[in-house]
């Protein structure tokens, strides 16, 4: 978690005053459902909540784990100090510190989830204005690098928007992974704890119990959590790779927002660079650095081993974070692109018509010429535009071979720009419903 | 995709053969959308079906590939020797190479997918069985690799069954991810084909349209996909590190079938090693690692490159043929797998009593001892046992302080093994709707 | 960086004042060698060291980098604010931010390699001395988990002190890989500065010049450094991995020290757990997620993007510090280890002399036994001692088709002990170069 | 092992007849020895040499495995089948499997180490050259793809050089790390089989005994290996990355060789697309995951179990034929690269002038004006040609705070590119030893 890459309410969900806060709630409403089932005295369970405004002293709990060396431990201890070891004494009855802490950090990532959900809806609404803004804005579409057929810049937002729609299903269905919790004792058999205590603590907290867990709440459930940020974070890239594409100085459609104070370097004043999607690339690699670790943490030994827990530590708090701020400073970026149509005009010419070759290609084969005569007859005209700077609807109106196939009138129709674009309205409405 | 890590069906579908054939009926399918629309003759479409049962010749088709250097052309030139020239002009009429090798690569993901499906099915019905037939066999249930309290061999299976059960939706969604095609053209317009050809070529074979396609259909689809064998295979790990540890000399609570020709090792003859789950780990490994390159394929460059191809060449048929062979070992494994429950009840009684400690601690608290004291009780007597070799109720009977506060019938009581199953049953219902 | 898992001098190392601290040497050191070389006036350069001791104000330097948005320039108009804007003029010059930034970071690397250099000095010491005190003690040696032949526990030290001796000769080189710096300018052309700079600077901060550098130093430096930490974590994951087995609690050969006012768990007091490696088994995920991120890192776009910048601002501070103090726990680890002789032997016995079975088959197959006879005999007396408890030698000699091979005298002596121990010395001496 | 992305030397050594001529080798090294020692008789050892020239039947040997299920047996009974029982009775006497196969897999890696070794010189040879042919062809430096300084096409492909000669220097001691061989028997305690025998093997197949072995070589070994690998593939996408951005249309300062036959693209035959290079990003990411899987792999359970195995059967061939295609792949299209140094220097003239901006910067803080002031020239001029199309010098020229500062001649001469060139030789020099 770097504070430059950290947003308050997120960081928030980690701190340690949270952590204590959620543990809190959870004891003291397991108390409720054992006061409920006549196994403690309903006063205890009622004392308990006497501590429920209290700011617990994390540095006094830090001062307790240092002698007992167990974190849940120093809590109880600590929470003695402020209900009294009288009502203290039932509380965390035959519950295992992991019935708190797994429940714990799962209450942890679903809280994080509504915020990421939040953050991707933020990022949809800016896609979505920007793609209609600029949906029929012309842009030569690339493969390989290479200039393929027009497109539109509206089309670029729009593919972007249906990809980041499909991650937020995919969170909303990793967000329903981890929110489990689980009451369960020891091994997970609750021999000394009954089942309406999960139930209930559960309910309270807005989770389902965990159906089987044995002390830990099992981890592929995790794992798909975390492999979920990581297809996200590849999406961030994905775009933010796009974005810098854009602002080349040799491509120069779309430029990141400069504010008036900013310096681009410290040696070149001219210089406005994609710092920020640059930045987005590395924290998707920083998010994705999880999923292996997360995986790697499935396979605890019989009913659970301690491994995971540091791995959970780092990546819990650090991927949530990265990756909120990340989602924040994508929508940030496409809110505010700037975006340069007279350019993606420019670029589209830089090859005099090469990019209808394909169209004409058809046009030929349409007007029976063989595949591969048709193949060769535009080929040998793009190699003139290519090598020799021609015009393509110059050369073919010039070569006897295509005239004989196509009047100047069909050779003229094909570089109609609208062609390209007769079929934006479907997509958009495949995409937002509308057009 | 190593021999001897691969089954047929999986393979088969990898094949060139199947890929061709693939190829062709997309085509011919698409030939009869445009038919149907009057782009093209309605006899060129129906003469490409004359190649419906044709083998295609591999070696042929890499033959022409050699040459032209394009696998798309190659196979389309092989098409027309089969259909004649005339019928062949029309086939991939306004289509790009892309339309059909993505949505091929889909149709493989997908059938690989209900193979895979069909396995889980399998190992799941073969986890369900284990967990019933020793559902109320008891076996000591162990945190840090440390007896805690007891369980049965029931439940472990049964949390197996819950963890593949959420396996299987997650990869019922993973085939969701992948199950699009697109015919959209070279960057995705629909300028040169009608959006109709993609939707009845996808209809045809199973698919639903890609709502916003580029060449390529977008790879954070693969990237989930690939992500969730991912999450599958941790799993898979997670069992066999089960098996691995009940097969340990020292534990032997279950073992893997030995048949009888089988040898253990050229040097040892008596071994009998959990060769097939230390496999399985190693598989899982094979199996993860195609998440990250998977992931790392979603920033493809503007409307596509190619640098995901490789990768998926690899990743395809290795990750799906590896997982549908582990799965399947897995199956077997688990049926056959032959279980010790004299030894599970020998094991638990190494530390004479001691796994009921908990118990007793509670039972002590809730006779009105303080929790630090009855804490500081269980653990004197429990000392004696770890380090004296001593028996744990027996000394609990002999220690007046705790006679204080309980009877020996009270004591007695708390080494009951029927205390720690009372829930198994509410467990099973949990996981398998029954019990 | 996770406190519980962080050291001192290590944290250090990456705070803002150690930074800046660099910053402001590499910044007078290049004045004075330019001051040298009469670019810039002798005594700016000398009035530039006026703020040697001056313990940068961190806060004021963030508040003028939330203007500039650059954090060098924010640096060098505070170090304006110390010396003066008239020697603060030429300090800086012909540099890019870069060229501080980049040098600054394998400073940082460098230093913390000293440490880990130092950890691994300690961890190897006492690995050394655990080994030769346990040199004979015997102890089973296990494949696949299961019995195999005797070795001893000072074995299985020297081979975690040899894989530890090779990792230090790779962390040896892995600070060689970044132990460079760089002075070359905006692309490394060195136009607006002269290559004496970078020689001056890097000779007194202990580096050797990059030979070809790009505004950035090579991330193939770094990806090497921190594939080299993978590698390391995985060998502490080794030996974690190894004490947990020894600590099961049907094993119990060794255990990790257990302090006296130490609670193993809240629930069950008589546990001991081996926490400290199921820790250590976590952190070595921890440091290996590093790796590839770091590879991703290496490609970046012509002279340079910031693409790496994030991701090193987490993995470097990250993994430097959870790998010093894995190897500092991994070292106490060792040191206090628990060892028992007793258990050792008593494990060994569990399987009554089926460990010599090979050393019987080899000495039949010498009697002229046939290969495939001598694995018939003692497979069938083997399975006697696996399947009804019987004891091996007691089997052998009550054979006659062995007995007919081998007198009883031949028998006995197949279960001495001393042969399995016969070349632990020739071992030792290959290792530690003494026995 | 994907064909087209297979080279047949590399294919060679991982085939099964390879593997069976290896393991005869060992065997009969080990007679020699064996027999040198009197352990076995002087006759039977060289009669197993009679097998030295026949070709083992690789379906027979998988026959008898379908009934062992132990290949190392397989084939020591197929061996026998050409040599008589007679003399292989005594053949693997006091060896393991493990002996055997490890030994084999790291001669393996070994001799494809030679192979990648002789590809990276190679490619060094084919960069050097192409360094020296362009070594003064400016060209415009970027950073964040933005137009920096001008630097030349030498300085390009010199840095390629440096990294590639970085990557054998790692290359050859990753094959260190893995020419070593195990013949430890059972647990590696050399019980049943003398330390010479390990010896007299290793020295005659080019190997280092492993100084402490436990039936495996230790996997620390394979993963800085693997880790190696993953490196250097890194680099190899360092360089493909930026020959794809050299080759984009709009850039286009080079292209990769495209011969005459060759189709670019079904629909647009004017493409010509840098295909190798993303091949070569894509074979990057496979060589690269198998650096998790080989870290996972050196956590063996105590003296061995089989989990590597898998893995290393999948990596040790999928990761060297990559590799050496890649490289191989690599060094043609270096040596073919098409390089347009005209078009070099368009683009570098497209923002006139703006990219001298840094010098002009210095200068005027040289000539007196303060960092802040001169930095406010400069800007604002350059915003004049990035805004509004202008000439940086002739606006320069035209703004009288800055004449005032420098008079037109030295407003001239920061225009001059042998500026930027000067230090070409100094860094030649360092990176080849001469220039």
């Amino acid at each position: 978690m770097i504070p430059r890459y950290s947003r308050p309410d997120m960081v928030a969900i980690w701190s340690p005053e949270t952590k204590f806060r959620i543990w809190f709630e959870i004891e003291a409403h397991a108390c409720d459902a054992m006061a409920e089932m006549d196994v403690i005295p309903r006063e205890n369970a009622e004392a308990v909540w006497a501590a429920k405004d209290v700011e617990f002293d994390v540095a006094r709990i830090d001062e307790i784990e240092a002698v007992t060396k167990h974190d849940v431990i120093a809590f109880l201890t600590h929470l003695a100090e402020h209900v009294g070891s009288d009502a203290a004494r039932f509380v965390h009855q035959g519950m295992t510190s992991s019935d708190v802490l797994d429940t714990t950090y799962n209450i942890q990532l679903t809280r994080a989830c509504d915020i990421l959900l939040v953050d991707m809806d933020e990022l949809l609404e800016a896609l979505r204005r920007r793609a209609f803004e600029h949906k029929m804005d012309i842009r030569i579409g690339r493969s390989h690098g290479i200039h393929a057929e027009p497109t539109t810049m509206g089309l670029t937002f729009a593919r972007f928007y249906a990809e980041m729609r499909r991650n937020r299903l995919r969170l909303q269905r990793a967000r329903e992974e981890i929110a489990t919790g689980a009451i369960s004792g020891a091994v997970g058999t609750f021999a000394n704890i009954d089942p309406n205590v999960e139930s209930h603590v559960c309910s309270m907290m807005g989770l389902k119990p965990e159906p089987i867990s044995t002390q830990v709440i099992p981890r592929d459930r995790h794992a798909m959590f975390f492999a979920t940020l990581g297809v996200i974070a590849s999406s961030i890239e994905n775009i933010a790779i796009e974005i810098r594409h854009m602002q080349r100085t040799e491509v120069l459609e779309a430029e990141e927002f400069f504010s008036k104070g900013q310096k681009g370097s410290s040696a070149m004043p001219h210089k406005r660079n994609p710092v920020l999607t640059e930045n987005l690339t590395g924290l998707a690699r920083l998010v994705r650095m999880s999923v292996i670790p997360a995986m790697e943490n499935v396979a605890l030994w019989h009913e659970r081993d301690i491994s995971h827990s540091s791995v959970e530590r780092a990546i819990g708090p650090d991927t949530t974070v990265t990756l909120d701020f990340a989602l924040h400073r994508l929508t940030q970026v496409i809110d505010k692109l700037v975006i340069y149509p007279d350019t993606m005009l420019e670029n589209m010419n830089k090859f005099r018509g090469l990019v209808m070759s394909q169209r004409v290609l058809l046009a030929l084969t349409q007007a029976g010429v063989s595949r591969e005569d048709a193949y060769t007859l535009v080929q040998r005209n793009a190699m003139k535009v290519w090598e020799q700077g021609r015009d393509f609807k110059t050369e073919l109106l010039g070569d006897p071979e295509v005239t004989a196939a196509l009047s100047p009138e069909e050779i003229e129709e094909k570089f109609d720009l609208a062609y390209h674009t007769k079929h934006v309205d479907t997509i958009f409405t495949r995409v937002f419903g509308e057009c």
